[in-house]
């Protein structure tokens, strides 16, 4: 029989009224023929809660500690799914990540799944009952429990459906599918109803949160289709699946912004190799990652290097861009914090050129000076005047057609 | 160096000030030359919290999933328990039942424990850092979590005071000792510096709630002495342990009475051998569990027969009793449920008589008519009218002594 995973964000798993829903849902496909397995998130609230008594005795403590507690949430969780299929007569058993043996390394807070484990979850399965498995959580060789950073539970749901050959896992959210613009400054922003695995890598990259970016590679890595949609109604969703014929046809598939991001820059460094190394080298020992680097030509064999770094990390960053400044007896530093990252996406790229252009155009024509440019094969992305993010956003979703029509 | 095991209840769980109370306890053990493990109970109405969303959906659900929701409590507390003592300087790790390798069997809600493997908890220990161990749960050898029951957290922490070989236990509660009758009765009952396993055992048994029976049994195998003491001051606590020279000097140690138990009597059946045997065959094969029991011969070769059975077994009982009744052609069978056993527990019965004598001649005095009596060694149990419970505790306890002088 085919295997669905269904996953369940905490906005789904909210009261024992919603709890009781995700069970019907999944005894829904359960009568369709297919064998589910599910994956829950803690309730609503829950982590936050459980983090803020930990931050109340120390908001930088030990990360195995903040472990355990934080993955309490979950096992509440698979508790009740399970009680609320045995209650509409559905066979269940849950799982935490130690029982389902999914095995990750030991970096606590942040740890990445390493296997498996499918042989339990497989014996449920064939017992014709329904595994639920704790979603964020994870276990290292030496017992100890580990969690896999916020918005996990997605990349829970998605290695167990690659490690059981599921033919689709469905992430259950609080939003009805992936938008090619976010709707709360594309009011009428299109639903997609399939985007590539790359295009929704791109997109999370790009600022779109509707997916934790790890769940996505999962999928990709191993061809499994996930589907994004509401438990909160009966829409069809968004299909993330590998290209399919006619996606090349779309040339902008979604647009997305991204006001996380600070830009630094160093004026008048030496124009000559190994000078970017350097700057990145220096970034790097220091643990910050950099999103976008941008290196101009200036005069008298000097140029200017900006990179855009995490907020969160703009103070470090700002410290080691002094540092290699001096080193390099750069002229200057700026910092601009008031800055947006306005990113187009779509595997049409490919095949048809010009997008860049219309987008430069397009934004030129309002007025709105690009800072930084950075493409890929599927994307372009500039950086611009924070101020003018939303204008930007509109504009293009108009110019490339992302509206609903009428 | 000695090991102390300190065990925190859900009181002194209750938030963050209290757990950091807790940990500068602990600290204090430490800087006296002790090495300490500490079990402790999920905060004070989590549990509770927990069982009543499992309740929402089925009060009667699996047991499985009712262990793996409430012993997410104790996880969220180990936690908790070791950040505070990292935030004051004192090493620690927290372990769940799976990682202390607390064994028990697999009677889910009511399991028991089977064994202890201390070589983890050992060596936490020997590294200079305080395990901080989940009371309450267990794991099967198929990894299955499992609880042992409201309260099983004194029994944890008596189980590893055991396995560690601790010199003693510190059940730290929200009373501050064992008292020799119930305050709210007798506001000037003594508080008791010592009591032995046995006579701790008879108590709790006669209705004292302080401990948690079964961690009076594993205390008393094993000869760890448990201490019951409050975290909310720094009053000595009440000793648990062997019997010391002079106990027996005190002719009784406490009183202690119980509401819970319901009284049946089978009227007229008959006097022959054989016939209480089939009666609680036929109440055990039925689950139910007699604690008192009395037969009283009457006459024309007949007898009544009057046992005592929790209340909430009672509906079960009555059945079991009538199905009995028609057996053996019993005359009637009667139900009273307004009834009372009060206990007069003491080792210094062993050696000296009249303790029978000086409490029924006491209730006697007071009108108070006795239904039902049984003994042991250090105890002796009357069942009465419920009315008269406090009358006769607060009567037996100036009888035998067991109010503060002055």
């Amino acid at each position: 029989m085919p295997i669905i995973v269904h996953k369940y964000g905490g906005t789904s798993m909210a009261n024992i009224e919603r709890i009781m829903n995700n069970a019907n849902r999944i005894a829904k496909d359960i009568q369709k023929g297919y064998q589910v397995a599910v994956a829950v998130s803690a309730m609503s609230g829950e982590t936050n809660r459980l983090l803020s008594l930990a931050d109340e005795i120390d908001p930088f403590g030990s990360g195995r500690e903040r472990d355990m507690l934080a993955s309490a949430g979950e096992q509440v969780s698979i508790a009740l799914m399970a009680m609320a299929l045995h209650k509409i007569g559905v066979g269940s058993v849950s799982f935490t990540a130690n029982q389902a043996g999914i095995k990750t390394d030991s970096f606590h807070t942040r740890a990445k799944i390493l296997s498996i484990d499918d042989s339990r979850l497989r014996a449920v399965l064939d017992n014709g009952k329904v595994p639920v498995i704790a979603g964020f959580q994870g276990i290292t060789d030496a017992m100890e429990v580990t969690t896999m950073g916020r918005g996990a539970s997605d990349t829970t749901a998605a290695a167990v459906a690659a490690a059981l050959d599921a033919e689709r896992c469905d992430i259950y959210t609080d939003v009805d599918g992936v938008y090619a613009a976010d709707p709360r400054i594309v009011p009428r922003a299109k639903k997609l109803s399939r985007i590539s695995y790359d295009e929704m890598l791109e997109m999370a990259g790009a600022g779109s949160k509707v997916l934790q970016t790890r769940s996505v590679v999962f999928a990709k890595k191993y061809k499994v289709p996930l589907q994004v949609l509401t438990s909160f109604d009966d829409l069809p969703g968004t299909m993330i699946s590998e290209e399919v014929e006619g996606m090349e046809e779309v040339l902008v598939t979604g647009i997305c912004s991204d006001k996380t991001e600070a830009r630094l820059t160093l004026f008048g460094i030496p124009d000559q190799p190994g000078i970017a190394a350097q700057v990145f080298e220096a970034l790097n020992d220091d643990g910050i990652s950099v999103d976008m680097i941008v290196q101009s030509v200036g005069h008298d064999a000097h140029a200017n290097m900006s990179y855009t770094v995490n907020k969160t990390d703009l103070g470090d960053a700002i410290k080691a861009t002094e540092r290699v400044s001096k080193t390099l007896s750069a002229k200057e530093t700026g910092v601009d914090e008031k800055v947006a990252k306005v990113s187009v996406v779509g595997v049409g790229m490919k095949s048809s050129g010009g997008v860049a252009a219309r987008m430069f155009r397009t934004l030129a024509d309002k007025g709105i000076n690009i800072y930084m440019i950075s493409t890929s094969e599927i994307k372009i992305s500039v950086v611009i005047d924070e101020d003018y993010t939303e204008l930007a956003v509109r504009t293009l979703a108009k110019e490339f057609g992302l509206e609903e029509e009428g």
